[in-house]
């Protein structure tokens, strides 16, 4: 496998979707995503647990020392976070984690990646700030945010939410480590933000739900005496084997 | 609630649709479905475990712990199961339970089902017979089965691949307790399973290979720059609560 690190390349960024359980890890890998993500969202309510209150941090664990042994890189969503639980995550075998101020003050943020990176400097530390996600699109704070947590040691940065792509290229500019969008249904492709200089494109939430939205379609068509589309299902063994 | 054992009725089937996680049997349940099944195969997948081999029994009783709250009946997928687990699940607010033979002995079957109504008389066993999905269409084996479970107390039948009009036929003859079919996406559609006297259509593990082939398909579309369906997707708060 090719570096973590190395797959966040200026201008083939890397695409990294987000699982919520071994069975969609075991898949995103077969299909050949050299590196997954974990949603916090989706491990959450796939668990049936608040997202957002760090409630989800046993079972992020769970699901990483579960999902491992795949070909494939693995970064975890560890929500706040905290060096005990990214100390975990990276003996259970992450490449990286992401860490999200939730917009708490930067001090706290600088003190727990400095302090990550000083006990597990391998783990690929993607330092989120949630400025344009909780409110609209502070892009000084932003800005003032991401330099001070590369400053920190953080080996990239991630701000959801950011879709205006002069904000991106300002992001892009501002540091020298890989920027890291959501990318979302209706804002730029992956090629846009490849031009803009994004190096990672994660999915967050959105593969979690178009799963969810397909059950319950599905569910209603069965119901219904409607159609299901039946075609390109996985098999027993590609679920269980992920070949 | 309508008590689980009434929604079985001749001419209008009762579809139940089988979750996996928190998630799904939150989304059916808001969907308006009034009793959902879990599926052991998705259980098992979903935590990177073997299916078939009694190894989801610990995750199974997890999952119905953490959704027997919801507005609907949960009927609980033990595989082969045990006594210890039927009562654990009808404990944590299970209202019934599929137990298979896969085509062991009869008299151990018939032994667990007279025990499972001993101990937990309340709960509606629905006895699976593997006659036509580990083997091709043994009918007479079937309804020696069928007529033995229900002998035993069984308080409905389970063939899944069971799929000729006149071989369902021949099991709702059979037996005076509700016959289960699996449906099948090219299979019987539940007004004609309803013709035929079936009251209880189960999905087996579709939805779940349905929500996993979503998933991969939107983060291929991702990936490639093309189009993701985001009509319809749910929103944290309905993900979170089932509203």
């Amino acid at each position: 496998m090719s570096d973590f690190r190395s797959l966040h390349r200026a201008g083939e960024p890397l695409v990294l979707p987000n699982a919520w359980d071994v069975a969609s890890a075991r898949m995103l890998a077969a299909a050949g995503f050299p590196a997954i993500g974990t949603t916090s969202l989706g491990v959450a309510a796939a668990n049936g647990l608040p997202d957002g209150q760090d409630a989800t941090g046993e079972e992020s664990l769970r699901l990483v020392r579960r999902i491992a042994g795949l070909p494939c890189h693995v970064s975890v969503d560890i929500e706040r976070g905290s060096v005990r639980e990214a100390v975990a995550v990276a003996a259970a075998g992450a490449a990286g984690i992401n860490v999200e101020d939730a917009m708490g003050p930067v001090e706290r943020q600088v003190r727990l990646i400095r302090a990550v990176k000083r006990e597990v400097p391998g783990l690929f530390v993607n330092a989120r700030t949630d400025t344009h996600w909780q409110r609209g699109g502070e892009l000084r704070e932003a800005l003032r945010r991401v330099r001070a947590y590369v400053d920190a040691g953080a080996d990239g940065v991630f701000v959801p939410g950011l879709r205006a792509p002069a904000d991106i290229a300002a992001v892009v500019r501002a540091v020298d480590v890989p920027v890291n969008v959501l990318h979302e249904p209706c804002g730029p492709t992956v090629a846009e933000l490849a031009e803009l200089g994004v190096r990672r494109v994660s999915t967050g939430s959105l593969l979690f739900r178009v799963a969810l939205a397909a059950a319950v379609r599905a569910a209603r068509a069965v119901r219904d005496g409607a159609p299901v589309d039946g075609e390109g299902l996985p098999t027993y063994a590609e679920i269980a084997t992920g070949a």
